[in-house]
């Protein structure tokens, strides 16, 4: 039996377990982390985050005395980089005094530069991001022209002027040839001056609450389609919360709420 | 902000966020059991758990001194008894120094006998039962004459060759003269002698893991079934596990697993 500290927390109501391993002591194993995110046997969450130290991880060959995301899907596979996770996982660590309000942080999408602002929330540089080709989306019976978004993961964003009417248990149809490993798809509602409303439909998950780089191609696309090349920042509503997407020149930034809720020790099965 | 500890616990995957209040110091309100329950923003569980002396409970005329079970649905509703639940209830008290192996903890449905066994389990007197009516369910286009149970809350049990095959994202339909307050649904399958499995839909709820109360009421129709009228245990496997039912003379046990996974602090909102 192996009792670990952990903490609870979530952006946007996107949840995750985390825990401290700064000297990659504990090696959680894909079952370790099915477990910890099995919201009935288990703590729960939609995703898993380590912080350990960047010396600790193979193949990283920026600072190692970084802290490293070490983020997990809830089924135990790897994912390079999580909008929502970032933020909390900052947060953690700056209530943990292990981080000050300006740092970066070590992720699989390499460094990512952090701000933990005084009110609570948390900016993340999400930059670089490409605008990529049109292509057909399909979803309920209509036809989208979705722009393609590159966050470092893939998405496909729709223009819609009612989102309530989506009936987003089903999947929508995208083009494989553009997207071969797949696409998250935003549906994207304009609401006033730089501020829409988003729904999300993940890659290999369904919709859920909030996608932190799917916030980013949706203001992405968003700025796209107003033809704005000057420095602004939009507000993207998603049914979780609300972001805050700027452009400055060619940087993107995030931010948006980090809530640590629970803290404590947690036992794992042998 | 408030700051509580707390424990997260499971018994057959049914599972419960627990608080104990000795006192009556923290009064939880509806808003408080949401939060703590919710899956994304809280801590998450199916229900809510708090452990406070009797001497505190309105209406409560038994032996103040017992500890209550003040058990509430995660939607913050009141509950009387929960089996799962009392389990898990139990197993913290006794971790924590609180009762010993043997005591009687107070609910809403009246004092109910616990054991605290040596292997982790607990046992729980369930009685009294009744049997009563059969009445008509339908679902999925088949008829079932359902054995109605009386285990504190309103259970139909209908027998079935293939519990697989049941859709039971669709709600089985009940004779609403029969049970004008709605009703528990539970389908049982003979499985080998006294073992039978059993599938649940719950009141309000949908298909759940497992159902206590429901596994009494499913041994209780198989041994009607059987004409059985001595002595006997009867394992009743559940998607989250196995329970054991016991009948002693007009006794009946329910003695099941229980499971602390992580102790800590939470953080409420004001």
């Amino acid at each position: 039996m192996r009792t670990w500290s952990f903490a609870k927390g979530h952006g946007t109501e996107n949840d995750f377990v985390i825990i401290v391993d700064r000297h990659d002591l504990l090696s959680p194993g894909t079952d370790d982390v099915r477990y910890l995110c099995d919201r009935r046997v288990g703590v729960g969450g939609d995703g898993f985050l380590r912080a350990v130290k960047a010396e600790h991880i193979d193949g990283w060959d920026g600072d190692p005395d970084l802290w490293f995301m070490d983020y997990r899907n809830a089924d135990g596979s790897l994912a390079e980089m999580c909008g929502n996770g970032i933020r909390v996982f900052a947060r953690h660590l700056a209530d943990e005094g292990l981080i000050g309000a300006e740092v970066s942080i070590a992720t699989r999408a390499g460094a990512k530069q952090v701000s933990v602002l005084s009110d609570g929330r948390v900016r993340v540089d999400m930059s670089p991001v490409r605008l990529m080709a049109e292509s057909r989306v399909t979803h309920g019976g209509c036809a989208y022209d979705a722009v393609g978004v590159d966050v470092g993961n893939p998405h496909a964003v729709c223009g819609t002027d009612d989102l309530e009417a989506l009936d987003l248990t089903i999947a929508p149809e995208f083009d494989a040839e553009v997207y071969p490993a797949g696409t998250n798809v935003e549906f994207v509602c304009g609401l006033g001056d730089h501020h829409v409303a988003m729904r999300v439909f993940e890659r290999g998950v369904g919709e859920t609450r909030s996608c932190g780089t799917g916030t980013v191609a949706a203001a992405t696309a968003a700025r796209a389609w107003a033809g704005e090349r000057d420095d602004a920042s939009w507000r993207v509503d998603v049914p979780g919360g609300s972001l805050e997407i700027a452009f400055h020149g060619d940087a993107i930034t995030m931010t948006g709420p980090a809530v640590l809720v629970a803290h404590g020790e947690v036992v794992l099965p042998d």
